[in-house]
């Protein structure tokens, strides 16, 4: 397995491989990889010839009282991870490499990115767009992959791919739970013993919502509701959000009438945790 | 000639062309082509093999009171220009093409954009940034030409390029002057036979600032003056920036340590003219 840390040198391996006729599949990740990371890359590697995966801590996408500096970082287990999957090259370049002395352009949409997460993090989608133009421009990927947990930032790309007529396919991968539900999260691993015991509610009330939804239930206010009452149940648990959104641009969902995205944000001390389920009627 | 209205159509040709191996040039317009256009499509057919050229009057970069809707159109015209330096493809697509319903993704910079004539033209450069990556993305060639008459959009492009990592070369080529030395421009049709004998002091002023700096003029104060004064002693030319910049990134420049940009945007009834000089020292 390549590791590159110039962009010069990943760009070579891609243009290599492309000229043997190959197809590439690209994993953009923050590092710190678990399963659902390898899943994303065990889905490109079934797709593609050529699996690449980038490990970049984007700066781009952290605001001023977030988690860049501590946010969990482990090289030498994310190369074992991804060399267990069989990925063919990871482009892990320092932030210099990617932010020279002078940059100054960014990629943003006028929606989809004010609502959920983005309202907890502002910039924090523009920040994600921006890098992944980057990546997508150097890595030249015939299919990226992304995971479902960040159903937001997937649709997102997607809109982002298609208005700027990237030439790509973008590829969302369903979310990878822990036995008990958690969604997997390089994150879950900030939590206390007790905090990750608690944790399995986000899941759960997602679960609950759901069977209400099967069951009839269609009004948008009564399903938040049954979530919000469920994770406030768990002390220490603080909701950052609780939204059902029309899946499809999310826009506020009084009445479920279409897809809907059902998603939450929750605190456990410091640790910000997100989950998401799509709803179908 | 071919003409393509689809991007599938244009991505389809491109993509054969590349397959026999033959590399993409690329001349981005907005039509109503002159001389400089030819230019810029001379010198891509001279380093590259295939030539698309575009035409496509942006919307996105144009101000609600701007002249969007005269802005000048003889596709017929343009048609028979791009054949005779011998064109291969334009990609000449309707708005819907560009813009569909739900469009909502731009690219835009921190800096370079909010001087000169981005100051008077609030969000022009961010819809040129915008189409510019989405073109590039559809044609995806190896080189991209463009024309210094816009130097500030120039300048622009080849920052958001090299920041973004996206994989072409921005070419730059030379002004292309009338005999008398107006700057060749779209929009010189708009003016009447009047503005047009007026319109040269723009050119006669730079280079009479040109020559005060070759004699050793260093003062950035006395050299936007001395433009000024010629071109106000113009009746009915309305100055709307006289500016000297550094060449580099565009911050002001007091005096001349480095390559400089004079700059100037004047008024001729409705009509806005541009040009500028790079100046050495």
């Amino acid at each position: 397995m390549l590791v590159c840390r110039k962009i010069r040198e990943i760009r070579e391996f891609v243009r290599a491989e492309r000229k043997n006729g190959k197809t590439i599949g690209f994993v953009p990740t923050m590092g710190y990889l678990h399963h659902g990371h390898q899943m994303l890359m065990r889905e490109a590697k079934k797709e593609c010839d050529v699996v690449v995966i980038s490990i970049f801590v984007n700066p781009m996408q952290f605001g001023p009282n977030e988690d860049l500096d501590r946010y969990p970082r482990d090289f030498e287990k994310d190369h074992a991870l991804a060399e267990e999957v069989g990925v063919d090259a990871v482009f892990y370049p320092p932030v210099e490499e990617m932010y020279p002395s002078g940059y100054t352009t960014y990629v943003d949409l006028n929606s989809l990115t004010d609502c959920l997460c983005g309202k907890s993090r502002p910039g924090h989608f523009r920040g994600v767009a921006t890098v992944v133009t980057k990546l997508f421009n150097i890595v030249l990927p015939d299919k990226a992959f992304f995971g479902q947990k960040d159903a937001q930032q997937v649709l997102i790309i997607r809109r982002m791919a298609e208005d700027l007529n990237m030439p790509l396919e973008v590829v969302t991968v369903p979310i990878v739970r822990e036995a008990d539900g958690l969604a997997m999260s390089s994150r879950n691993v900030y939590l206390t013993p007790e905090q990750r015991s608690k944790a399995v509610i986000l899941h759960k009330s997602l679960e609950a919502a759901a069977k209400a939804v099967e069951e009839g239930e269609r009004d948008a206010q009564k399903i938040v509701c049954l979530v919000r009452e469920m994770i406030s149940s768990i002390p220490g648990a603080l909701i950052d959000y609780v939204e059902l959104r029309k899946y499809s641009d999310l826009s506020p969902a009084d009445s479920m009438d279409g897809p809907s995205l059902l998603a939450l944000a929750v605190r456990f001390g410091q640790t910000r945790l997100i989950d998401n389920t799509v709803l179908e009627v």
